[in-house]
């Protein structure tokens, strides 16, 4: 339902436009709408890391029609309707957006390629480490804070993230200062591995990554002695915040808009 | 040392020739000799999952000049040496490796491509599984057994494997009784999705994956109310068993060179 008192309907095409950058989003952009129809009015928006039936479903009983997600419907960066075209996993799931009415927009892109990267930008401030930050890199954001344990530092990602376990290397009781900030699939060893030495970080926190690059890289360099951590937080734990902050910019944007952020539960449990 | 009563001179070449396919391995592989000379003697062997710099220092400390590995010594799945040219962690590593005197084999197409694929028939043989196994397809391995809940045989795996932990995804308390094994990095939604629904797996067990793949199919079937479960057990763990199976099989083709199976640590603990 759209909210009393809004001044102007507001369509799917609206809300694309906003999340578009000056220029276009870059070629080959993976942002388009995934599924329903850009001239629909929208009653309400809800932004999520990942566009999963219980979001979808979430979306729905709270009266929004159009999902703003960073990530795909169907299990593949790109063409997943078409990969998986014969699964009845898939087939259930497009049923049920189509039942519902929903209107779902892949916001990655954009939002990566604002500055400061929206994705990265929403983790730091749900850390609380925006007073630390040195620099902002294309892949990274590097900050220098006072040294703490790596035990403490890991307690304190979970208690602000909200997440129940960490993957962690390096000794808990080493202490940290100068800590790497990766978010999403940025955990590969290009892309880590030269800012770790150049950098002289102690700490690298990445979402996602090869288990034979940086890690590996982190174990041979604790073997030499050096003082060096590695936190894997999980690609959408990395990126979840990223998302509120982004929902936070559409209500600033779509006042008359009922905005909400939606949080899926970790996917694995620990046994 | 070799050992006394051995009866020839084993070269680096004569092992490397011994770990290569009848019509020579496939086109593109990585199999090559990464440190050391073909034309060396060989004292004794080390079969390990990946040439840490722990391994290369257990291999020198037992007498072993040779080491074969399934993977690749500098972080990067091809042309590390390049890629990270500038790094001291490499550095260091590529004297320690020099100072020591080693050879260095990759030993991956090979393995992979022996019928049936030596690292997944490890992996079978290290859980004891032999006698489910329904199916050897290139991908996977499809077991029947008698249906088990998720946590029993999450228990069984880290009993057999001696690993601390495991993701797991589903209700510990189902019963699963088709698997697919999935050994490496095979966990992507392309590979896992079509068998997950073809073969009708209740359990998929693989080594890695994408995040946003075949994990996020799962967290959409489960809300569904199909009963699918998954235990990412890491790539180096679902992997090591194959090098001890080779271990055994350099052992019986070289019966005058001691050869150990080295297993490292796990790359993560859990905070």
């Amino acid at each position: 339902m759209r909210k009393e008192g809004s001044s102007m309907s507001v369509t799917v095409q609206d809300v694309m436009d906003g999340l578009t950058l000056p220029g276009g989003n870059p070629s080959g952009t993976v942002d388009e709408l995934l599924a329903g129809h850009a001239d629909s009015v929208v009653t309400g928006i809800v932004a999520a890391f990942m566009p999963t039936l219980s979001v979808i479903e979430q979306a729905a009983s709270r009266g929004a029609n159009l999902i703003v997600a960073h990530e795909m419907l169907y299990y593949a960066h790109q063409g997943g309707e078409q990969i998986h075209a014969g699964s009845r996993i898939l087939l259930e799931k497009q049923q049920r957006i189509d039942t519902l009415g929903l209107a779902v927009y892949r916001c990655h892109d954009y939002w990566h390629h604002v500055e400061p990267d929206g994705i990265t930008e929403g983790l730091i401030q749900a850390l609380g480490w925006e007073s630390h930050v040195r620099e902002r890199l294309s892949a990274a954001t590097i900050l220098e804070m006072p040294p703490a344990t790596l035990e403490k530092i890991a307690g304190h990602i979970k208690a602000r993230l909200d997440t129940p376990f960490l993957r962690v290397m390096g000794n808990p009781a080493r202490l940290c200062g100068r800590i790497g900030v990766f978010a999403g699939f940025r955990g590969g060893g290009q892309t880590v591995i030269p800012l770790f030495e150049s950098e002289h970080l102690d700490l690298v926190l990445y979402g996602e990554g090869f288990e034979w690059e940086t890690p590996e890289y982190v174990r041979d360099a604790l073997h030499l002695g050096y003082n060096k951590a590695l936190i894997a937080l999980g690609h959408a734990e990395s990126e979840e915040p990223g998302m509120a902050f982004l929902a936070e910019r559409l209500r600033a944007h779509f006042p008359g808009l009922p905005v909400h952020y939606i949080k899926e539960k970790p996917l694995f449990t620990i046994l």
